[in-house]
């Protein structure tokens, strides 16, 4: 039974205007390098008109096939269909970057997830405008930089923090609880590729204080939300959000608290979720095949 | 053991400047006549010069006693500590009327839940904009009246409205999907005593479609608030807030669809916390004591 | 853009042993008839020899194919791969029979659904072994027959209702808290085609009273589960389950109150998925393409 | 307004048979001691002679008056109602022992609760029959015992480990998955303060291995129980519960990898609960004054 071993876990990611035979084009070339289908995911915005997603996870056996022969031939259909599409494969790992500032409860989720082998990345680089977090990153055997920021320095630190995130070959970012806005240019330089958790159930509470926020308005669930990062403060598509019961008992300080457990879970789910190519954007809006 | 049998269960509702010997005062008082506290719950917004709320359930055994002696004489203790307080007993029942509109789904939770039982109330009347559920309002042995409101007529339907409510005996009314906004005259004439669903988990999406405004901001959850109406539209008092997890699929009309299903639990529940007089109204939020 | 009308949205449900090129085939062969597929779901439960599900939604847009030609060609890919399928149209609606006893909360909410469009089917007849719910199930439009049964008559009853059924043309029934057990010829006779909802969290409290089990238990969360029937009391495959919180406060009657949400959501739920082709039963579990 | 300033904040935990007048004393003894009560739940399992339970939340201002005299002087109280009580002050922090096995998901948790201030306790000690986790232990400065246990040695190493929580004056020990069952002369030792961990949603799935019998009967949800021990395995009073939403695409090894997140949820809620006195046992169920 066991015979075949696995050479290569792929994934495909396409999107394109939907259109009848897409799904027959694809399954037909997988077959014909004998590769195995073992999910597929699809999604249309309208079946007549509409924009096609998909998501198709494959096994490829035959160790004699380089993935880049399978990608450079795909391109044929790719521009038949008119999609945009990328390839990976599970055992290149993506590698991530984490910003974080004084708060320790997001990173402290993602690094136990990523130990533990829930979150399959390379976490080589973490950043921070303050020292505070430098002891815990390390005890991870993680390099640590402490680039301070201010209103003036800003652009220049940033071009020096893109260069770092160069250095490491950095594919994408997470913002554990950074409470930096970034700029125009860096947000471009890592388009759909910049995960925030901002501490509200979007949009409700955008902005500074939304515990304060929701406090006042009397909430009885407070929330958090994962997105992709855009020049629009907290306006970027949002990936997952995640709420708590909550009552008039809770201060301040109190919502602060139980929503940290709320905030770790949806950015969590998030990273796990972008590290495992689940995620497509579309129109500031995901479509996620979990 | 069972030798007692309960004359009035009762339920003391307070308000006032949090000060040491509020809960001593009342306890000792309704000792004094025979009471007996099954339930109990206080909540101070700060210890140290906060407000204080409490909420006392009772039983009277004691028939030769009528309630308002007990009420009577409570007013010492309430001038004392410059208390609001309202005493009501589980045996009358309040008068509820329903305002509807086309969509059924909330009013079939509510009749459902008081005909079970579930809901201890008196609905003698049922008013809407439209004829489309008279039949099944009637089914129930409810009156019903359809009185259209236009632009030009609303001030003077209102009134009848009002006349008409007074007639009942209405103690407060229940928005069950209206879609209409009262006048600032209707609303002061029931302060705090109107219950509305509104069709989002608020403050996100305040106004009109937003299930439409949902959709467009592709959020991961949507919600139903139940507040309390107020001259400022969807920002009363909140009661309760329910959520529901959706995803990229959902169309406008699925989550319209879905959204029901949150619409009419969070609403069921607000009215029957109001019916148990377990709300509390401070400051535009709501002290809840479930 | 908008040329084409569907003529047919059909579902066909696969499964068989896992093995490369089952995508491409059927994607294919529906591509061979003008079809877009506009949903597919799969699952396998080992890509190496596993046992291999699909659901795969299409449109058919040519009027001149009639789907029965459609079918019929796949025999040839079915053989192949030796598939257990079966193809459905989503214009034939399936026929539902509910089996009632005397709660009717179960049954309002179906019927609910039912009007409002959620739940894609026809209910011709509810049957009884009390006449209680008789005129809120013929004030919907739908026959209902009182079928006493006592420990004597049930394998006779059971016949007359097979056979009731029969005359009805039943493709399905949903227990909704019928309270009977029923036998092994008359759960053979409607194979996976049995709904019924436990109230209770499946395995935890199988069996009479499992509300009085919770309650003596004291447990914090309290559950119902849809599951289909088979000759084990309990123990068939669990389509959907639903939890609850709830506390110490909670007397067995108030447990069995607000139960009932939770018992009429899953149910809700598991019946809208097999009305929608979304269930596969396999070695006593499912797989459920929601 | 803030000219008084706290000296004690305290907890008066009572259980008794109900009776007419206990919250009046109760109430009136605390007045008398100028102490404000910030904060009261009660519960009884019947007004008419069933048990009455409450706790007492409240601020001593005097620090002329030593809690001891406090406690003293309610005797007379508690003697006239035969009540079981306890009075505790928020400032002397109990001291809890942590017992771990390899995992390390249920400790972090609560490390991370503790530092962060969430979980107000002394941690002084962890106790493993592994030596995984010590470094991470010791990490947090605290002290780590590798003590090994056989079937052999157990009795004489349990009355090690209890001599040396005792030398660590330990109130009450968590059992973050630590995997072995202990004596009932261990548990008789630690009667109700021992809380521990149980990868289910009890009462379904008692003793071990959990996640493969929730996979093997397909459930729809999976939960974590917290507990306190009794000599019956997983037989103990429930404190917590929690589950997450799975569906058939779950092997086992995701169900014990998601489940994690359920485990460490539950049972850092009930120790926070059991850390601030807001856990009553009655008849192998709790009472849990949130």
């Amino acid at each position: 039974m066991k015979e075949k071993s696995i050479f290569h876990r792929c994934r495909l990611l396409i999107s394109c205007s939907d259109q009848p035979g897409i799904v027959a084009s694809v399954s037909e070339f997988l077959h014909n390098y004998g590769a195995n289908i073992v999910q597929s995911d699809q999604y249309s915005t309208d079946p007549e008109g509409g924009t096609f997603f998909m998501r198709v996870e494959f096994d490829l056996y035959d160790a004699t096939i380089p993935i880049e022969k399978v990608e450079k031939a795909f391109h044929t259909i790719a521009q038949k269909f008119q999609m945009d599409w990328r390839m990976e494969t599970e055992s290149k790992r993506k590698k991530m970057a984490i910003f974080v500032s004084k708060e320790d409860h997001c990173l402290l989720e993602l690094l136990w997830r990523w130990r533990s082998g829930e979150i399959d990345v390379d976490i080589p680089v973490v950043i921070s405008n303050h020292p505070t977090l430098q002891d815990v990153v390390k005890s991870y055997g993680i390099d640590f930089y402490h680039i301070p920021i201010t209103k003036d320095t800003k652009l220049e630190k940033e071009k020096e923090t893109i260069q770092l995130l160069h250095e490491y070959d950095i594919d994408f970012i997470v913002l554990a609880r950074y409470m930096q806005i970034l700029s125009s240019q860096f947000v471009s330089a890592f388009k759909h590729r910049i995960i925030n958790i901002h501490h509200s159930f979007l949009p409700a509470f955008i902005g500074a204080n939304p515990y304060q926020k929701a406090f006042d308005r009397g909430v009885k669930l407070i929330g958090a939300t994962a997105h992709y990062v855009t020049d629009d403060l907290d306006e970027g598509p949002i990936i997952e959000q995640e709420v708590l019961r909550v009552n008039h008992r809770y201060s301040v300080n109190e919502l602060k608290s139980v929503g940290k457990n709320v905030e770790k879970i949806a950015l969590a789910r998030a990273v796990e979720w972008h590290v495992s190519d689940k995620i497509l954007v579309f129109e500031n809006k995901t479509v996620v095949f979990e």
